[in-house]
C-alpha cells in the first residue's frame, strides 16, 4: 500500500472498506493484538496535536507496533524545507536528511504540516507533505497537511455510519464558523470530500468571502455525483440547516488572507455571530452536531449545543483510534 | 476502584494495604509482568515533572500497560478550564473536550495541576483536579494537585516502613524551610496526612506566618488520633527536632501570598536561615532526613545532611515506582 | 560492563567486536527480539537530537527493553551541575538527585551534554558527563558529550566496514568545514579516534586556526600506529583529498573561541569557502563522503556531493541503530 496523503490515494471501494473496518473496530472495543509486532512508525509533528498524536500512538500500540513521536522544535532540530537552500541561517537540518534517516529506522512515517497561509498554490498542492512523501522510502500517512486531513475524514465517516441506522434526510451541512484566527482549510476540505464519498447531499454554508476553493468543490461534486449525492453552496446558515441530519461546523480563513490578511480579518469579523446555536440546530431534522476538535466553545458552537444530545464530537474523536487502526492494518497488510 | 484524588478517597485499611504492597514490590525488586496487558494510561502534566513522570511510566510498563505522557504547551493545545468561557482568547481547547476524548482512549488518566496561588478557596477545594475527574469517565490519579500529592505520600509511608524495624520514638517533624519562591502546599499537606495515617506524633514546625491550613491540620489531627498519634504545631525548629525519628523538610508559601504576595515574601525572607543543618539533625533521635525532591541544596538542606547517612530521600523517590505499581494494580484490579 | 563514555572505555578487541556486531545487525535487517525484556534505559538530553534519540529508542525497543526520553527544559526541571551550589537561583534540581533517582528506576542511562564552549579544560575533561557517570549507580552511555561521541564513531566504523570490500588506498581525510556557528569538537575528535582504531592513514585538514587539540591528536596517533595507520595534519583541503577513500566533513569551532570568540569568528569567516564540493571529491580515489548529520547543505557540502553516489551519510545514520543495539547487548550481557 502506498502513502495516504489525500483522497486521490484511496479508491471508493478502499474507502468503504476502511470506514467499515473502523466501525468494526469500534464495535469490538479496545482490543490489543500483536499483528503488527516488529513494525514501527515515526510521527513527525510540525504543529500541535492532542487527538492525532494520542490516537495514532494507541492505534499502533494496540496492533503491537512501536511508535515514536517527534515534535519540531521540542528537542528536535529545526527543519529546512527549501530545495537548494544555502543553509547558513536558523535551520539546522534539511528535511531531505531527516526523512531519509527516519525512513531507514521506521516502517512507516506520519507527518503533520499545516498550511503556510502565505502561498496559496503551495498550500493547495500540499507541497510540504508531498515533498516529505517523495523523500520517504516507506509509506507516509498525512496527519493533517495544508489541504487535507484524511485520518479525520475517515473517523468522521465512521462516526456517521455508527450513528445513523437510517437517515431521515440525506442532507449534510458543512458550516463555516467565526474564529479569532484565520485557520487552514484542511479539515473543511476533507469533511466535504468525506461527505461526498458518503453520498450525501451536501450544502457548504459560509459567508461569500469564505467559500472553499472552487477546484476542491468541483472535485467533491464529482465524487458526490458518482455516489448519488450532490454539493451546493449557500451563504445562509439557517436556511442551509433546514432539514439537515448533520451540521458539521468548522472555522477557516478566507482565501483573501493570502494576498490581503487585513481584508480577510475584516471580512471574518463581520461574521462574528456565525455560530452554531440551539436555534440553528432546531432547524435541522433532529440533526447531529459534528466538529473535529479542538473547538472554541461559545465562539464556534454554544455550550447548549455541544453539551446537548445532538453532539457526536466525542464519537468522532474516538473513531480516530479505530480509523487509524484500520489504516495501519491496510498499510502494513496485517 | 474510583479515582485517587486525595486521602478521603482511601480508607485506613486500603491505605495500609497499599503501603504494604509498595514495600513488597520494593523488596521484590524491579519486576516486569503482563498483568495489566491491554490497559493504558494517559498522563497529563500541566507542570514539570521528573520522578512522577518516569516512575508512573515505569510502573505502568512494568505491569505490561501502555502509557502516554502529555505535557501542556509542548506539542499539545493550551487548555481552557473555565466553565462557560467564551473562547476567543489564547486557549484552543476546553478541558471538557480534552478529558472527554482521553477518557475514550485510555483506561485511566493522571493529572498534575499545581496550585493557582491566586485563589485560596479554589486551591483548597482542588477545583482543577476535581473538575478533571468529574469530566473523566475512567479513574483518575492525582499526580500532584493544588492541595494534595497522594502518590508522594504513599511512597513516603513505604520508605518509612522499609526503613524502620523499630522506632526509638514516635516523633515525626514536618519542617518548613526557606525557598526563594512561594511554593504550593500540596506536599506538606500530604506529608502531614501521611504521618497521621502512620500514627506518628507529628510536630509541624514553621514560622508563625507559614502555618498550614487550619482545616487541614484539624483533619490530620483526627486521623492521627484514630491511629494512636497526635499533631502539634511549633515555631521553633530546633526544639521540634528534639528526639524526632524523622525530619521531613519542605518549603511552602504562606497563606498571605493569596492576598498580599509582597508581605508573604517579606515574611519568608525573614526566615532565610530556616534550613535543615547538621545542628538540627544532631537534636534528633538518630532521625532520618526526608524530602520529596526536587530539593534546593544549601537552601532547604545542607549538603552535609543530604549527602550523609541520615538522608532517605532517594529511597522515597524509589518508592514512587513501587507505590504507583500498587496503586495501578488496585485501580485496575489486577 | 562499565559505562561507555569515551574510547578509553573500549579496548581495541572490544571495539572490533562491537563494530562487527553492528555490521551483522545491519546485514540481518530490522530484527525484534525479547533478549533485553525486563531491562530499561532512561535517556537524558540536555541538547536537541533526532538520530541519537530515535535510534537509541529503537535499539532498546528492538531488544525488548523499555526506554524513556527526557529533554531538559521540556517538562523536566532545570538541572544544577555545580557541586556545593547554594541553589537560590533558577535551577530547581541538582544533577546529584536527578541521576540518583534515575539510577534507581532504570538499568542504564544515556546522557547528552554538549560542550560549554566557555571552559576549555572542563570540556576537554568531559566534566559533565563524567560527573553524571560518577553519580550513577548503573552503566551510562555517552550520547555526545563535550569531547566525544562514541556512538557516532561506532556507527561510522560500521558504515565504513559495510561499504568497502577492499580499499584502493588507506587514506582517510577528516576535513573541517565552515559553519555559521562555532560548533563543539566531539564529533571530529571521535571521528579521528575511530579512523585511528580502524588503522587508516588519516589526514586532518583544517585552517591552521582550527586544528584539533594536540593531546587528542597525539592520542589518535598512538592508536593509529598500533593499528598500522598514521595521523598527519594539513591546511590544504584539495591536497589532502588527493587519493582519499573517505572525506569525512565536519564543522567545529577553533580553540580561540574559549578566550576570544570574536577572533575565532573572524578566523572562521575567513574560511567561508572551505566546503566539500565536487572538485574536492574528484581529487579522491573514488572516495566516499561522510557526515554525522545534521548537515548544513551548501555550507558544509554542496548538494551535488551529498545527493550524489559517493555520499554514505544515510548509511552512517542507519548504523546508529545497529551500533547501539550491539552496545546495549554488550552492556547488559544479553
Amino acid at each position: 500500500m502506498p502513502s495516504i496523503l489525500n483522497f486521490s490515494d484511496i479508491s471508493q471501494s478502499d474507502w468503504n472498506a476502511l470506514v467499515d473496518r473502523a466501525v468494526a473496530h469500534y464495535r469490538r472495543g479496545k482490543q490489543w493484538t500483536d499483528v503488527a509486532k516488529g513494525k514501527s512508525i515515526g510521527l513527525v509533528f510540525m504543529n500541535s496535536s492532542l487527538r492525532t498524536r494520542t490516537s495514532m500512538e494507541l492505534a499502533a500500540a494496540q496492533l503491537g507496533a512501536h511508535v515514536t513521536t517527534l515534535v519540531s522544535g521540542e528537542g528536535v532540530w529545526g527543519f529546512e524545507w527549501t530545495k537548494g537552500a544555502v543553509m547558513d541561517g536558523d535551520t539546522a537540518e534539511h528535511i531531505t536528511e531527516a526523512v531519509g534517516v527516519l525512513s531507514r529506522y521506521y516502517d512507516a512515517l506520519g507527518i503533520r504540516a499545516f498550511a503556510s497561509k502565505t502561498d496559496y498554490e503551495a498550500d493547495k498542492s500540499d507541497a510540504k507533505v508531498r515533498m516529505f512523501a517523495d523523500i520517504a522510502t516507506v509509506p507516509v500517512i498525512n496527519l493533517e497537511s495544508a489541504w487535507y486531513h484524511p485520518c479525520q475524514a475517515l473517523a468522521d465517516a465512521a462516526a456517521i455510519r455508527a450513528t445513523f441506522e437510517t437517515r431521515k434526510t440525506n442532507k449534510f451541512v458543512l458550516s463555516w464558523a467565526y474564529h479569532p484566527r484565520a485557520l487552514p482549510m484542511a479539515v473543511p476540505n476533507s469533511a466535504l470530500l468525506m461527505a461526498a464519498h458518503e453520498g450525501f447531499d451536501v450544502t457548504v454554508a459560509s459567508p461569500e468571502t469564505h467559500t472553499l476553493d472552487p477546484d476542491l468543490v468541483a472535485q467533491a461534486r464529482n465524487i458526490a455525483a458518482s455516489n448519488g449525492g450532490s454539493v451546493t453552496e449557500s451563504s445562509d446558515l439557517h436556511a442551509a440547516a433546514d432539514g439537515a441530519v448533520v451540521v458539521y461546523a468548522k472555522a477557516w480563513g478566507g482565501r483573501a488572507q493570502y494576498d490581503d490578511p487585513a481584508r480577510e480579518q475584516a471580512q471574518r469579523e463581520a461574521n462574528r455571530n456565525w455560530r452554531i446555536t440551539e436555534d440553528v440546530m432546531r432547524n435541522t431534522a433532529d440533526g447531529k452536531f459534528m466538529h473535529c476538535l479542538p473547538v472554541r466553545r461559545n465562539v464556534i458552537v454554544d455550550d447548549a449545543v455541544i453539551d446537548g444530545p445532538s453532539a457526536i464530537h466525542l464519537l468522532q474523536a474516538e473513531m480516530r483510534l479505530h480509523g487509524q487502526k484500520a489504516l495501519l492494518e491496510k498499510m502494513w497488510g496485517v
